[in-house]
């Protein structure tokens, strides 16, 4: 497994960025290979043998395929020695947090505010809609019980799963980031802690570098 | 950490059935303390201090308190060292592919049968309602979908991560015993591979066991 892992993907999917920020937290080396979205690549029998769902990213390590985006982030936070300890694996009790909040990430975090986001980022922009508010408020008000969870939890610890910044951070990054550009973006700027640790963990290089090619033109 | 752990929730609740069945693989002892989900004991602080999305189950292993029935499981499959290796840890690539098919379960295969339990299980019987056949079928829908990527995958390998019983299998089974309840039972037995799959998982003691306190008195 000496050769460099691909990543099938496109920059501007929130997945796929999820798997290169992991790749750079661990400074590891990576050829991104393009799927293209808009002509319906994913949906090709060659991406489908990569990922029978049809969807990006995949992952190719050697004979290895791999994807679902927070498998595959683990995958990698596991491989290799450099770069941040994303996973706590070295203490029981921190690494079974890391797990909890990536859990809460993917099942609380994420199904309103990839809600939000499609209304008001994909609807306009690839279909020529305009965002239904009713969706809108439905799960911003399910994004604000979330957030208060967050909020209380953050003014305990300064990252999710406890002092150090984790896999778990780290998967909140891509749909945060693009909320962000939404005029949803106070649910986060209202609650302190939930903005100090947004500031503290997309500030951070591996991100920067990531989110510069979150375009929707790529 | 010599104490017998907790599990706080309902037997009936397919998330602590999730947790209970990892315990049984384990061979673990463990105490199951009855949080009422029709009282609303679920909402009250008590249990709001152990998950603060005052959902069951949450779990204590001493100081350590921890929610999310997937990441619980993952911390039950680390903490033991008898029992089924659940993790398959001693082999990155299998374990890479447990946490794939852990993620399809969460992402794919778990809303749409959820849904469907829901609306044959849930509204009739603690709602007095009849089941909404629209949302039953746009989710049977779905599910085909995904089995039709199971069936294909379970043609090539006995369980979803090669050749072993993993996390990955048995965190399908409890909403899946559900499923087996309803009309829609006929998704899993018309694809004979998913079939025999799901006839090798049910019967396993641990499941056996867990399954037994599955009914919607407990
Ligand atoms: N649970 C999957 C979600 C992947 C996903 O939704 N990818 C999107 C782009 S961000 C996609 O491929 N969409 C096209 C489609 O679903 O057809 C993961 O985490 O990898
Ligand atoms: N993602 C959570 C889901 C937990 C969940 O939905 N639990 C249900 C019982 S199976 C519950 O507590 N429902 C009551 C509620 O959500 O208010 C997990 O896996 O633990």
């Amino acid at each position: 497994m000496g050769s460099t892992v691909k990543v099938y993907g496109m920059p501007m999917s929130t997945a796929t960025a999820r798997v290169l920020t992991a790749l750079e937290e661990k400074e590891a080396s990576y050829e991104l290979v393009l799927v293209n979205l808009k002509t319906g690549e994913h949906k090709q029998p060659d991406h489908l043998a990569r990922n029978p769902f049809g969807q990006v990213p995949a992952f190719e390590d050697g004979s290895l395929m791999l994807f679902e985006s927070r498998a595959v982030a683990r995958y990698v936070a596991n491989k290799y020695d450099s770069g941040t300890d994303l996973l706590r694996s070295g203490d029981a009790e921190e690494a079974a947090l890391v797990d909890v909040w990536l859990d809460v990430e993917a099942n609380h975090f994420n199904p309103p505010t990839s809600a939000i986001s499609l209304q008001y980022i994909i609807v306009p922009i690839f279909f020529g809609g305009v965002p239904d508010e009713k969706v809108v408020e439905e799960n911003a008000v399910k994004l604000e019980k979330v957030l208060d969870v967050y909020e209380e939890r953050l003014s305990k610890s300064k990252y999710l799963a406890g002092d150090s910044f984790s896999l778990a951070d780290l998967s909140h990054l891509p749909y945060t980031y693009n909320l962000m550009k939404t005029p949803k973006a106070s649910l986060i700027t209202s609650r302190p802690h939930v903005n100090a640790w947004w500031e503290a963990i997309s500030s951070r290089p591996s991100f920067q570098k990531v989110a510069a090619g979150m375009t929707l033109g790529g």
